[in-house]
């Protein structure tokens, strides 16, 4: 077999120019993924259908098929089961030898193997999250003057899918699944502009209304029957870095909101500090400081003095 | 016909478990659906084509088939609205079907019937909403610095998006239609993060520039030209209690905001309160009290004295 | 062939009468758009699979084929350089015939042959897309305390895909194409919440963290590293009209944010002001004076005095 | 609500004039469908995945999802038995009322509770579907030196795709199922060029070898070990009419193949004639009268003396 | 712009090997399409679609749409039909082109205009083309004993699809189409194994009953009341060569069939020759010269007297 | 984990209680494929893709992209290659797993390197197969009076697909790959109706006019410049079978055609016999026994004598 031939020496078209500038070696290396042993990246399409049959298999009759039975329900949810099984094995491969790759010390048989072993686990706690999400839609209907019934929640509020892909992505998060909980809560994100980073820890009977811009970071540890509104931020205060200029990551730094919390719209609370049990932060009110429980935090406006019994719609 | 045979006693597969446990009574009682007489549930799918056909219908040559003459348009406009008013009917009657099933005591029968009578009548009010989202379409181009004309801001302003699907689905809403407005502003907020309830009366020549994070509660009422920015709340600010604590639903508790107004980006407006005729309420001030005809309220902060004239972009 | 027989005058069905009332020349008139030249209109599912290219040349093994090896990689990003040029091309043209269409003077052979060399100078730029675009994965990987890699970037954070819609759309726009580059942020803001006009230009090194509600002016100007937050507005202060009473289009409006800017959410910053070199502007503070170099802004709220550390997650 | 509006008076384009004259009674009386009470017709796209869903539970892990293990195996049959029953119980409904609409007499109610019962009954008759098609693959591995085992004619054998597609007709028909069976049978014609008529009775241990353009006609009976080659008609030789000139239809018109019997390509076997018993027909004789038990019938032709050892591949 | 950059020259990859040699000029030359004024080729998908939307104009409620009423029929037939003429026009200037291209002289402009004036032309023929399936729908129910209904034999027997595909492409061969006319003939001819030349004359109800391997040639003339049976033959008896060796193309070389006549199985008729009125060619038979009025031809074999009489099923 | 829990013993649903049945060892034991190490069957919808992309390759501009142009040939050729490498490999590899698995001896590791190199040997023969192609398309436009260009034939004919998947499947088959050649071949036989074992040796510029019905043997060899019709049988005569009864596999046993020869429609040639060069089998004729070089074999029937001349169209 001869030498690639070369290709005439004539004036090339833009195409053939650009074609050949991205792919100099300077131009494509920091931006270039190369798959350690063919493994190929996570596949937002494959996790947006994981979680197509995860919602078929927590929420039966609501989504998936539709006449769901007690004689079919049994097939229905084991077929289900058994595709997520696979599904979410080979996507936690990938997940795992996304980073494996990139410091080229992966081997990904074992990747493989623990990935298997991971799937079955998370499988095993469906039904605890089953749990929690049928009282997170119970806690946006009684939350909500609007809604008709928990099962309209379940159907069409941006609260539930939310949560849902967030209890989902914390129990994968736990189990020390890579990258994949933050492209399933991103794909929440994206849908609904309420971003819960796949590490924060949420109580029972949790409820967002309307949502849009609400952040929930990383380390957030929030109670029982916690409300919140749009805009809300549960952020950082402040990044420490190390001795060399880069962030330090992983350490506590975002609130704890005890149970009974309700936080209204743009409100934002920054910091590893504690809003205490049953405390009412208002629309658009700046934390950056522990508040005692029962605690109630109002701004002064030009069009009126705050209140706490409202905020949401 | 035997019994069922009882599978063999061995280990069961994580699957195998996992299916068993999420098929106990216990566990499904409360998030599985199950329709009455076989009707199925809303299908979000086939209301987005259902919104398609519309804004083909409402907008000819914009969306849809792009080739509309006037030779042509009776064609295709008439077909689309067959079809709108089979999909429309279907998903009426499931709307009323969704409730029906939970109480039990539905006859499918008449919801079929009253879906049909329903869909005619909502057809019949097209025409009327063409005309208010034209001058959507006309407020929205004189409205914002960067629009070139009235025909791009219909093709791309998440605006027009978010009317198209309120004015539609307020429409339904007037018409005693269940659920399914609520999903169809829910499509909207999705894709453009403007949450109007589908219950909020709003008048012509309406324009929300940028609009992520705008929210406009059920009970609101909007006046004529009146223009909003990103991160407007037009919420509740309390939320009545019966006797045993549940929220009592459906009274007035949003604003009345009167002709002529703008509220700038993350303006936050509570309660049962009125922004009177020309008034100009500056970006993130809070409003809790009404506030008169022609007012300007203004936020003072750390990098300068707020303005009315403007906080868009 | 004789006149179109006419339909028998019984009374007609709901669907009928409709379809005649919208095919009133009066109804559809400001409503519809009738292509020049049968010119179609610009198709935001190509303009979906041109930035899905776009995406697979910029980050080679990221997006499209993933495995992309020194050998196939010429092949597999000449081909999709090769279907880039040729959709873009295609959907240049039809921007251009949108207004032509509008004032009946456009001359589609022009607009033709503009489209096809404004495509091939618009690739002759993608190199330096990329490297901005590598550099802006670096800075959202510094930045993120939550980041593993600058590739986990690339991979998922919703900065960077607005960035990349942003860095193409701002290059065609200097290009003076039309329509086509405000489409395509659009699709960015419908999928992030990040809203950045296409006219802005952003230095290097840019991030934005969470994002949704982030809203950035037509005539910004924005340094190197600068990092801004969730909900945060660069925007115009005041709209000046002519002595028509319509808006003046076009003149210097928003913001100049010079390098090392931090700014955090819910922060508005409004006018062409000028933020200083250096400077951090704090969570909810509201902006429309210059700031001068180095400088602290930040609010002080019920909660605690504010801080300029932090905000983010 | 006025009178449909009369268009102008103007001369048609082509397309309006045609789309009228194809609207005139007398053009479209005998060659338009309508439903009854609202029935669509049986859709071929359904009964495709019907028989696709069938094909994975026959044979499962060679159609459908491929790694099916004793685990898994009685979701993935159950789920898709479920579905089947369904679209089934469906097809078979719009079968009936397809004959309905024609006499205008039929009652939709009575056709849904029968088409339920029917699928019902035709599901209880798989596992010896099953059993017939099991031995059919063995039989075409037998029959054919080509063949390396008998899960190669499951995976990719004409005579079982035509024969899944009889068997299941077959039974249908048995049922009295109308229309369905024979659409079903038209589908494997169309891959294969085998037509089988649903009416056929065929017995064990059937192949077809090659198999284009052979025939096997209504009224046909053929015992066990038989095998047949391309090109074979098992016709009628005529058709009585009655006294008004109107073909008879239902009399046993074709022909009976008893046990062991080849027919080589090109053969017409035509009439209620007996094939007996272990006879065999060479490729392209003509047959129109019984046939002894071990005969041998051969062409004489200008290129040899026929043979009766052959004829297939 | 530099001239290309020479690929590094290392030893290639078979696929870039192989690339390599399938770009030398001398490989691709005669099997390589370039298109005129870039001219797409035909596209069999585009016209599947288009034989998709003339069968449901032609046959209302049996195809496309199946509730369509009397009300509704004028939309549905106009959207149809203003999408045939088309997707019509631009495939026929792609038939045309595609000639053109050939031989270089094409003026693509004139195709243009040629091809919107036939497709013009087309539609008027289609009350014409619809009342000729009428009748051999009529034809097919007459002639199969095994038929319940013409409506059957719209829906699913192969000579109807046959006919449908042939009675348009006879048009467009009539109006001098090019290519187009053949590949819809051939879409039929995969689908259902009979083969017939657009260029075949056809008349009032004919009926191919089974079909498969019919083949009807170019210049075939074919009367009323004509039924063909699968396995039949109306072809060519030799091919006249001019000086140069090369066949001459379009002269007369297949039968003319009159009123009447009944053609069998795997009857072979060849050549310029009659098949008169009323008479019946029994299976199998070879017929090469002219044959009276009312003959009956049949084959003896070994087992038994051919019968005219039949030969179908 | 406890055991698997028991369903309850009420009376099953028919799809419970089928489901249970065919869930019997004993009832799928024939008909199940089990996969050795997770190895999925070969994908039939996979090699439609591969085929689709092997013509793109071999006829530039025809199939895939229609504008190639000498500057982007290259690049999308390079791109299909690389797919057919990597879809062909998989395929391969899943072929000889599909054996494997039946003995149970199989090691995957094995099959999967072989395939790899299989697969690099055969795209190093795609340059020959596209010059006998080009041979083919020009022997079609030679052979058939109603062709206008050899293009045409690339474009529409069906010899030209057959032949396409023939030549491909033919080079796999001799490089030693399993089943995936057998399945090749069979797409085409379904699209038309031409039946070509993967182990027939064809020479150069052949021709199937028609085609329907026509089936090569596997151990057919057939010389240049010949030329076939619809329905002709290229068979064997007898199967020999060894002491056990069983057909003896693999040995010669159909035809060898040499250089020049002609079988006219519906012929009938078995047995390890040869047609000497230049003879021409007239329709229908049953041919047994060696035919000298430039014989004439005609038919004696009812309709006139047989001719040697035709039999075409």
């Amino acid at each position: 077999m001869s030498p690639i031939p070369q290709p005439p020496r004539r004036k090339p078209s833009p195409v053939e120019w650009v074609a050949e500038m991205l792919c100099e070696e300077s131009s494509y290396r920091t931006v270039y993924h190369r798959p350690l042993h063919d493994e190929p990246m996570p596949a937002i399409k494959t996790l947006a259908e994981l979680m197509e049959r995860l919602r078929a298999v927590i929420f039966p009759g609501y989504f998936g098929h539709s006449d769901i039975t007690p004689e079919n329900m049994r097939f229905h949810i084991g077929a289900n089961l058994d595709a997520i099984f696979r599904l979410l094995t080979d996507q936690v491969r990938r997940g795992f030898c996304f980073f494996c790759d990139l410091d080229g010390t992966g081997d990904c048989k074992e990747c493989e193997e623990k990935a298997r072993r991971l799937a079955g686990e998370f499988l095993m706690r469906l039904p605890d999250i089953r749990d929690a999400l049928a009282e997170d839609a119970q806690a946006a209907y009684e939350g909500d003057p609007a809604s008709r019934s928990p099962g309209e929640t379940i159907f069409c509020y941006p609260s539930l899918t939310a949560l849902t892909h967030h209890r989902v992505a914390h129990e994968l998060h736990l189990l020390g699944v890579d990258l994949i909980p933050r492209i399933i809560t991103e794909m929440a994100h994206s849908a609904t502009g309420i971003d819960i980073h796949p590490g924060a820890t949420i109580g029972r009977r949790f409820f967002i209304d309307h949502g849009t811009g609400t952040v929930i970071g990383e380390t957030c540890i929030i109670g029982d029957n916690v409300r919140l509104y749009q805009g809300v931020t549960l952020g950082a205060k402040s990044f420490p870095k190390d001795e060399d200029g880069m962030l330090v990551k992983g350490i506590p730094r975002h609130p704890v909101v005890e149970d009974d919390v309700v936080i209204y719209s743009g409100a934002t609370v920054l910091g590893r500090i504690t809003i205490g049990k049953g405390s009412v932060v208002g629309g658009n009110v700046w934390v950056t400081r522990d508040v005692p429980p029962y605690s109630r935090l109002v701004q002064q406006g030009p069009g009126g003095g705050g209140s706490c019994d409202g905020g949401g719609i």
